[in-house]
């Protein structure tokens, strides 16, 4: 069968060429934004008076029963029509005869890509906000159950001061919401039309852009043709948001797992979260939570690869570009998996509060309160710092926390401490105290939630 | 000397393992921003008199004073102090005695970096933006210039179909509108203040924390304070962003370096942004637009770099995160430093017109104008295509263009065309009639120049 | 249907999740492998007495079968086994019996995964060196069609100096030389058998590790059992390889593409290797070589993405490990098809040696002969760089070349220079004069093309 | 001060871009490699008679005061002459007069900086592999001491089985001894000369380029010209090995920082490789460990830099290539310095074996244990892990160990378990019977260790 671009050609590609060139094989993930894409650009041509109503009419009728057999899963798809484009163009002209050649009337390849692109990504994004949105809601929901439950706070993986666990989730609450905010500002160069550039220089073609636009859903359409054709910033935009994303949930995925050791026993992950050992049958593995911190090493890949693939390429299409797409599907694969993935965990997770109790009662992690209780006692702060350093390395070489000392060392160390010093030095009162604002103290977790709860989207609907 | 916490250690490191671990060799970027967010914390610490009046005016006056040296770059850096906040503390506590001590009151470097560090990126992100417009401008006034200037379009680095050269040049105008639109939404997520958050959980001191803020003019303060702390987000975001502002530039360095090579001839760059050989005497290299091409790495790398430090890091701060500034600083610098050697590319390269006009009257770009003209009298566009593809290949196996093939030929390939054929193949009309909103038409570039000229946000001051 | 490891759980995954935490949709690419080392495993179990002769045999047979209908493509995989080793063992047990639960005796999934991935990259690494090796016979046979071909020799895109095309040629038959080497320098890290270090720590059955490894063919045996189930280092250096291999292939099909262009038409692809437009009729597109230099990208996006993987995992076996195999596969697709590709490219392009000759006659690229001619005449070669510096800016402001000066402006220029200058600047002897070791002379390239041939290791069989 | 190849320019460039161009400011690392180059090309002028003794004299007296100088640190570079090779040949002309001029006869830039940098990479190479020894060193050491040490060993951060500490750091010792090999692999691509390749064509000047490589120690010379000034695959080579260091590094800081938390106490690391807090007196961070850790992004970022520079450029020399020299000098610093802390930590730090022996004491790491009893009690392992698996979770609601069952339990779960059983579940017992090849059984960690000695390279010397 010959090609449809094969005018000038005197001899065809082999059979691995063409497969080597094709892009079938992944782009029809995007039949149904091509069809859609197709179904507009045939409204426009016949509201502009380029395609008359029979063919029009003809044309669109085909589309649709396309569109549904897509739906239904029922296209099959030939290497030998390289793409998605000239797989469907072939389909329609088989289907209604010549008439389905004026399909392609006033457009190319070029732009008709670009545009089922920024349509499927537009969906993608959105989903992804809904996802964002969603796991924002379980943290949100353990943060309300764990205002009062205290664990150490780390810096360096070390017990660095006491804090509520919920102001530990809701680091990450917050760090959704940034993450919310780039898709959302992602999506303001996504939703921008592409359709009718052409090749590259537009069309002679009394096309109306602003038109099929509309009829797309888009909110703009791009402003200059080659641009339109060349642009891959969306999509490079994307993945690095999707890299954050990505970054965000690796880090959480590290405290479960720390926090599901042995070691630490601060929560249990669900059953249905986790797996076995094909040989040791006492484990009980993180995997998921290993899995989307290994997922995260993927999606980083896809980023270098796109600013690879561009760099240095000229204007305008060229084939290089054909390779911006299984990195972007395989992207949104992951973070909507993944996020699904922590929003099962989250929901389901148990917390240990006793274990986390039992912790922050032994450890160092209220010496900053001490160092504070001097400080307000009119000693420099770096003075502070150093006597209570001191104190600690006198209680680890005497297998003794800072509560068990008795007064007349407080007071050999520094006489301004008092009997009240044993108060500052309870967890509880740790956490409860550092109430500036943002700070773990329970008053503010507690606005921090309201306010919190002012930033989720989805709330009302779910 | 002593470590400023080194209280509870023994021993301490030896000098190598001191420069491993310090990072003053580069955080002394930070030096002015430093000592303006201890301005701001000892302003905030004796408004809410957790400074005496006295206390405070000693200590502001001693980093006025400080801030003065650091401006003339006369402070002395240690190895041994780590960081600028530790050898700024230093310097203080030397020059206004134990009252120094005093500054780090309800403050802990975590915090203090963050500041710093977003400070900075506020102020840079700011002046790369001011960058971007610059070089639109240079975009837009050689557009003025060329409207009419035709030269091929080009796909595949093939010959596609003859174009405007303003509308090539805005094709870049565009890419930057976005970079520009991108820098200042990435602005929105740097604009925050983290400072009062402490090591991570906030302070027991009764500080206000907008009060700081305000003081420093960042629009808001951080809600959650371990995410203060361990927010890396609007580094990643202004490495992500940058990387597609460099992706743009390394595209229109690649052009001009093959627009400058003995093939195509298309510009001259000034000689101020070239450079000879050493060996070759006739050599007149465009290194600029390679160097820049080449930085695109540079770029790609250092966003890698720090997704790598900051997957799997558990919160709140962990000195992996020291690992975020280098990068940072180079971006920043390899950013300006190439918009700035791109403003004065473009303002100064001569175009040579005639060799673009050459080059458009002796090729086949002008195959897409026939084969809409068949499409036009009503042949569907897939056998428009072929007829003009069977013509092409007749020329070149005969060594002539489309514009030399007599009218019997034509006739011949198809009955429909007619003695006009020859107008439309001529390049100025195939330009002047893709008047499709945002193509190449004269009429489109002129329209989309006014629109451009909308965008631009220094044009009046300078 | 209940998992395999889920004795000590109370709750199965949902299916979702299974499906989100499963391997089998890809690391059933690693079938036969699998197989093989079950297989090994069993006959070395049997050897050893730890499997009796009956069970063994009957073990053998299944696995047998399975084999060949794996090889058929009969086999149906099940996403509820997760990967390939329980799908295969569900199967051999639906098929023997609770016998061949005996299969997994002193063996756990995690030496059993390692053995299968060194099997096949070091059978995909030897596919590779091959086609690696064909790909250098193709260019030798051009560089020997065209020792006498000459081209402009290019530095900054910029013509330099006329070389041998050839010699050009030449340049990626060593760069691919080196890859080959490196390639086998991998694989001695590659056969190496992981089978038998069990789940991390060895196993107390008197296993043989070295029986099994030689019925597989592998060289060695890890030392380490730890060691044996963690490294992935084979895979990173291999990726990186293939990385370098990429990066040669992307340097020649951007001169591929270049030397394709209207404006350089130095050589012409075959058709089989070039596509069409689907609205530019007179398109020849060279899209297997954009392709092939935009799967550079691919490649480099693999490599980060599994440095990103392994960066601070911990001891032994992570889930995130399971990331190491798509970007594998995708790796070895990419190399192997793009080593295709350039091998039938090569072979059938057809060099324009006219429109090379013509090139390097209208040209400076003669300049560094005529300043070495001042440098031999005792000029130092900083002012013979000088004065030939001048003459050159003197034929560009008078549309002239070199070869065009009279005698009395060379002896103007410097008195040394006599009637003989003229014969030094043809291109041919320019070329043929530069004859020092690995240079373009003539005779060196034919001396390189005889040591070239030393170095092709196929060239008997094929 | 004019250019000394700016003998076709009209204009030159302002100071900023001479700065952006410049390569002075970091490729002065090579200086004593680029004098010594430039010694043994002179010296190689003479003997082929292409300098006279008078001169050569002259030149090589003034290249040797300037090496004294370089060593010294005296020399005073300037951004005028761009890079290391005008700036030496600069303050050779200023010395000795215009026969310096004849310094640059039969070379160019491009062979000089490409002889630089594998000189150089030469070096730091044989010093990389030397650090890589000596650190296996210590971990052999620690190993010895620690071969009845008993720790849990970990896959997916759950306790598995328990293992010889020694087995754990000595799968260290085998990822390093790849790591030598693989450096070493790199360093016969390295080893060769590209001095006397000039510009990219070789030269007329009757050189000898054997000579001149081998008064620098070359093994090699490159057998073609175009290649010898392009190629940077040694140093892409020499970045990915690195990386895969860095990743182990990585690996075993993570281990490090998870051994010193207050949860797991496994060892401790010395003061002089830890810091405090400015805030939290209590603190002893890991540091260097972190660092170490981060810096792995910094690598990756390195080869993720250099491959995205070298994508697609078209032979020869391209001025992105001046992109090579910051991230190679900087991964060379990052390895030297990571390696030298972690001999340092490794060397120094406290194994608690008392917390390691209670941590064995008290998990389900025996679990395999009794399923190989059970397997080898001929019960099929599928069943024997499905009857653990069930033991184990009635241990877990009971809040006991395997070891507190009591054999009617036992005998319930099957009737062939036996009085034995408490034998074989002592983690001593456990990891004694684990005697596999390269399993962590006492007797083959000694033997592995006796292996392992045979390897390191430097014994003797230190």
């Amino acid at each position: 069968m010959s090609k449809l671009w094969g005018g000038r050609f005197e001899k065809k590609p082999e059979e691995w060429v063409d497969e080597f060139n094709a892009s079938i094989s992944f782009d029809q993930e995007l039949v149904l934004e091509d069809i859609e894409g197709s179904i507009a650009h045939v409204k426009m041509l016949q509201k502009c008076e380029i395609l008359n109503e029979v063919d029009a009419k003809k044309i669109l009728s085909g589309l649709q029963e396309l569109y549904i057999e897509a739906e239904n899963g029922s296209l099959q798809y030939s290497v030998e029509y390289e793409d998605i484009h000239l797989n469907i163009e072939k389909m329609l002209i088989d289907k209604i005869g010549d008439t389905g050649g004026k399909l392609h009337t006033g457009r190319s390849r070029n732009d008709q890509i670009a545009t089922d692109m920024h349509l499927y990504l537009k969906r993608r994004t959105a989903e992804i906000i809904d996802l964002l949105d969603e796991l924002q809601q379980k943290l949100l929901h353990q943060a309300e159950e764990n205002i009062e439950t205290i664990i150490p706070g780390y810096t360096h993986l070390q017990r660095a001061q006491p804090i509520s666990f919920a102001h530990h989730l809701l680091a990450y609450f917050w760090m959704l919401e940034r993450d919310k905010e780039r898709m959302k500002d992602g999506l303001k160069r996504i939703d921008i039309s592409p359709l009718g550039a052409g090749a590259l220089a537009g069309t002679t073609f009394p096309i109306d852009r602003n038109f099929s636009a509309e009829l797309l859903g888009f909110n703009s359409v791009y402003e200059n043709s080659l641009d339109a054709v060349s642009d891959r910033d969306f999509i490079l935009e994307f993945l690095s948001s999707s890299s954050i994303v990505m970054t965000h949930l690796s880090r959480l995925a590290e405290e479960f797992i720390l926090w599901s050791t042995e070691e630490f026993q601060f929560i249990e992950l669900d059953d249905a979260f986790t797996t076995g050992s094909s040989i040791m049958p006492q484990k009980k593995n993180p995997d998921m939570a290993e899995l989307v911190r290994g997922k995260t090493g993927r999606v980083n890949g896809h980023l270098t690869s796109l600013l690879t693939v561009l760099k240095g390429l000229p204007l305008a299409y060229n084939k290089d570009m054909q390779e911006d797409k299984e990195g972007m599907f395989d992207t949104v694969k992951t973070v909507v998996g993944s996020l699904k993935i922590f929003i099962g965990m989250v929901k389901t997770m148990k917390v240990k509060k006793e274990n986390m109790k039992k912790a922050v009662g032994e450890d160092f992690s209220n010496a900053t309160e001490l160092a504070d209780y001097l400080a307000v006692r009119n000693i420099p702060f770096r003075q502070a710092h150093e006597i209570v350093g001191k104190l600690v390395l006198h209680c680890i070489q005497n297998n003794m926390f800072l509560k068990d000392l008795p007064l007349h060392v407080y007071k050999d160390a520094s006489p301004v401490i008092e009997d009240d010093v044993y108060d500052i030095l309870a967890p509880t009162s740790a956490v409860e105290r550092r109430n500036s604002y943002g700070g773990t103290g329970f008053q503010q977790v507690k606005y921090q939630i309201e306010k919190a709860k002012g930033k989720v989207e989805l709330s009302l609907q779910k």
